[in-house]
Formats: C-alpha cells, sequence, structure tokens
C-alpha cells in the first residue's frame, strides 16, 4: 500500500452563496408576471440566503422577461440582512437600479472577444469603459459593483480561453474600473475540475487569490458539483447557483442550466460547509420555482429529497 | 494573500471503467428485446470500453428485463481486449454465467441489513454465505469475483451507514469469501465527498486501499461527479457508470440514475485523465440506449455535447 492520500480535507467551514435564480434563471424562461417574481424573491429571502440577483435592468425589447424589474424591487418585502442585487448593462440600467433600490450591481463582460459582441454587441475595451461609468455612479450611492467575467473557462464560439487572458482582464476590471468583486462565469458549462485550477492559478499569478473570486458553474455537462468541490479545496468561497437550476445563457448556442441551490446546499451541508440556508424551505422555493414557470426543473434534491428523507419499511 | 492551497493536483493518469448500462440500466427500465439488448452491448464494446455488465442470470419472474441473458450472451459479438461481466444473485446464477460465456462475476450484498432483506430477501450472513459458494464456482472456471457492497454510503431505510460496517464487511468478503475485486455501491445516491473519504478512511484502516476500491456512484442529489472528483484525488481509478445515465435501483425508493459514462469520460479527459474511451462512439452509444428505451435519457454531454464542439458564429 502506498502512502495514504487521504489528507486532511482543505473544505472552507463556510461558503455564501448568491441566489441569482429571479434573474439569470427567469431571464431565460418565458416572460412570467411581475407578482411571481416577487413571490419567488420573497421565499428565497426566507430560507436564509443573503444576496438575491432580484433582475435586471435591462431594454424591455432586449430581454422580455426582465421587463418591470422596478415593479419587482418596488413590490418585494426587505428582509433585514438580505441584500437584492441587480444585473445593469450600462450606466442607464445602473441609474434604474440604483433608483430603485438595488443594494448591489452586477455588470457584465466576456473575456471572449466573439462572445462579447454576441452577448452585448460590444467590444471588451467598450464593455470595460461602460463597466467604468456604472463603478462611478454606483460609488455615489455606495452600492458595491461586482463584475462577471463570462466564457472564464471557455467560449462556445473561440473554444478554450486562456486563463491568463482572464485574468488580465479580472486585474483591468479592479484596477482600471475599480470593481469591488470579481465573479468568473462558466457561460455554457465548458469548465471542469482541470479548468478551474488552471483559471485559479492564473488569477493567483496576478494578485488575485482564490478567497476574491466567486465562481458561477454551469451543469451543462454534469461536472456543475465537481467543479465547485475543486474550487472549494482551492479556497474559493462565494458562489452563484440558481435555485431549481433556473435558466442558462440564451446566446450561449448549447447552454443549459446553472447549478441548482439546493443541490449545491445539499452537498456543502453534508460536507460540513456552512451555507446558512435552510434546505427545506429552499426546497420549497425551488417547488414555487416549478410551478411559476410551468416546466419541470433540472434540480435534483427537490424530486428525490435530501438525503436524511428515509423510506418507511414494510 | 494566505498560502496558495493550489497544490499540483493529484489525479491518477488513467482510470478504467466499468460500463453497467445493459445491467444495471436496462434493468431498471420496461423490458426490451434481447435483440436490442445485443445492439446496444456491441455499440459500447466498439467505444474502447474494456469492460461490460452485460446481463444478469436472475430469476426472469423477479427482474423481467433481464430474462434471456443466456441469448445475450450468446448473440454479442464479442471484441477483443473486451471482458462481459454478468451480475448473479447465487450459485445458480454464477453456473449460468458460467455456462454462457460471462468473463467475470459480480455478486451483491448491502451494507444496511434492511436493504439487504428487502433487495435480496436474506440477511447480510445468508448473503455473505452464498457468495462464498459464487466464488467457489468462478474459482474453478478462474473467472473473478467482484463483490459490490450496495449502500455503502447510506441506506434509505436506515440511513448512515457507519463507514466502519462497510469496511468490515469488505474485509470479509476478501478474506472469508475469497471475492477477488472490491466495488462500493451509492446504491440511492447519498454519498457526498465527505462521505467518500470517510469511507476511504475507514476502508484504509483495514488494509483495503483506495486503489483496490471500485467506486459506484449514482447522480440522485446531483453530486456524482464531484464525489468521483474527491475519489480520483483519494486515488481511486476504477468506475462504474453507465450509458446515457441508464437506471437506478428499483428497490431504493427515490432512487434515480447511475452517474453517465459519456459526462464521466467527458469531464475525466479533459481532466488529463485518460479512460481509453472514444467520447464520439460513445455519445452515440447513449443515443442508441435513449432510442432502445424510448424516453429521454438523464445524461448530458449526449445533449450539450463536448465541449470542443463549438457554434457558428453568424
Amino acid at each position: 500500500m502506498t502512502a495514504s492520500r487521504l489528507k486532511n480535507v482543505n473544505w472552507p467551514h463556510t461558503v455564501s452563496i448568491r441566489e441569482v435564480g429571479p434573474r439569470d434563471g427567469l431571464q431565460n424562461e418565458a416572460p412570467v408576471p411581475v407578482e411571481a417574481r416577487i413571490r419567488l424573491v420573497d421565499a428565497l429571502s426566507g430560507t436564509g440566503l443573503t444576496l438575491i440577483e432580484a433582475g435586471a435592468f435591462v431594454h424591455p425589447d432586449a430581454i422580455p422577461p426582465m421587463a418591470g424589474t422596478e415593479d419587482v424591487f418596488a413590490g418585494i418585502e426587505r428582509v433585514e440582512g438580505v441584500r437584492y442585487c441587480a444585473l445593469v448593462p450600462n450606466a442607464k440600467g445602473a441609474e434604474r437600479a440604483l433608483g430603485a433600490g438595488a443594494d448591489d450591481l452586477e455588470v457584465v463582460v466576456s473575456a471572449s472577444e466573439t462572445h462579447n459582441q454576441r452577448n452585448v454587441r460590444r467590444t471588451v475595451d467598450e464593455s470595460v469603459g461602460e463597466i467604468s461609468r456604472v463603478v462611478e455612479l454606483a460609488r455615489n450611492a455606495a452600492a458595491p459593483v461586482e463584475a462577471v467575467i463570462s466564457t472564464s473557462f471557455g467560449c462556445p464560439y473561440e473554444g478554450d480561453v486562456d486563463p491568463h487572458r482572464v485574468a488580465a482582464l479580472a486585474v483591468r476590471l479592479r484596477d482600471e474600473c475599480g470593481v469591488d468583486r470579481l465573479s468568473f462565469g462558466d457561460t455554457t458549462g465548458m469548465a471542469s475540475p482541470k479548468r478551474v485550477t488552471d483559471l485559479l492559478r492564473a488569477l493567483e499569478s496576478t494578485g488575485v487569490s482564490p478567497g476574491d473570486a466567486r465562481m458561477h458553474f454551469h451543469d451543462t455537462r454534469g461536472s456543475g458539483l465537481a467543479n465547485v468541490v475543486t474550487a472549494l479545496e482551492a479556497g474559493v468561497t462565494r458562489y452563484d447557483a440558481s435555485v431549481g437550476g433556473l435558466g442558462g445563457c440564451p446566446y450561449a448556442p448549447g447552454a443549459s442550466g446553472n447549478i441548482a441551490t439546493e443541490d449545491l446546499v445539499h452537498m456543502l451541508e453534508d460536507m460540513g460547509v456552512d451555507t446558512g440556508i435552510d434546505l427545506d424551505a429552499l426546497i420549497d422555493a425551488a417547488l414555487l420555482a416549478e410551478e411559476i414557470v410551468g416546466r419541470r426543473l433540472p434540480g435534483q434534491v427537490m424530486r428525490a429529497g435530501p438525503r436524511t428523507r428515509l423510506a418507511e419499511v414494510g
């Protein structure tokens, strides 16, 4: 028998999860009424989640499911200790979001030039310029800005994306634009444990440590939670997930589904990693999300139940 | 910035996968014709897989989808370098399997007394006795026997299963029954990276190293491939998977789906872990499996395509 590789596990004691279902999720579904979006956010804010992406301030013609996000923000019941964030595509969106009471803003730019062009019809440089304007507005309102770098693990048009290109963009967003936090999106589910390790190493070489990064994984090819475990072991403590596995990316061909929040919470809690989230309440929210969109969602724990739910003998 | 936890990754260079779709998969579907079962095995034997569970020699009234396994073994085209194994519930099944030309035999016993009673209507002790008789028959035919310990990561009736109980049963099967190989089944998807680590540690404390163990994970709660990554890092190099994610366990309430072979291969190959399997051929086999059972299978790579399959711009 060779020396044991069963070293002490290196998982953090706690992680924080941003719930993206009401925005990233619903954005990729047929539009649902504002009232239903409010119900979903309110169900989620009762689960112990402390950061909820409640909507996007985009042009309603561009993304019809996000029309009326002002009304969502006006209608939700604010829970103490919960921050409600919003995606904004530009300075105008930032003004709307801040006016509506968003606590945090999110901006997006792709590491892949082709994907950025297809996603927001701008060059990466143009997006970086727009993000600087958003940060300026947000700073005046004391709202933190988190930048999401899409296609951080691969681009459906360009293929592999050099992790050092992603890292350079991250540094630019932090130093040039002044964003407060960084997030790395696996837009079409091209990440694997190897890609995660490669990116985290490239980031670390530029001074962005795993503790500074949020990971946004998709489960398009089945390895979503495997990627989380790899990132966890490297020290990443912030993750995005979508209740019930709602959503994907309409601009990314072949893309499907964010990792499901309740599947993530179920796994983490069994690993002794505290999420602060009530799994039963979260499963109820996933069932509500399913009812709202009227299609079967891909979340698995919402269907199988937690591992502690035993069967009757007999 | 704290010291980097991005140590060199500790993944093995190669792993071997046993394909269980034609048995563990089809056993849990409505019966399909023998001819279709033969077609599936033959499609799989052309992918580079070297071990295929081709059927079970059980009573046809007990498990109707496995009726006619003799005809499956008689009808398949044997490929050099591929071993065709069969599940046998008892000595009589072993005789049938050896007569039909099975290269390897598999036997099953649960770590949980309740699950064993429900699954095979025997006590664990009775199963162990029967396994000894199977091993004796197999030895005369020079056929290796692999024992699968079901509910190794939890039982749907009893809940948590003490890893030391699993390890003690493993040692008993090896030393008392003389089985050649050991396999650990996550029968109803109750494993997590933590449970995997705990079991591997308990095994190692009794002299069963990770290199001696095969893992059979289910994706019931979404963490199937996360469990694989954890086991890989500990040095486990043998895994079960089912093409397209066919199958589950009919006796285990709430259970669904083995991990999909093509999702596993896709992740491993991207990690630089060699499986020897042609992913495109495997995806074709998954699509055939879906056609044969006539329902949508849960495999994800068969639908999304490998990450290297790029989209057209324009």
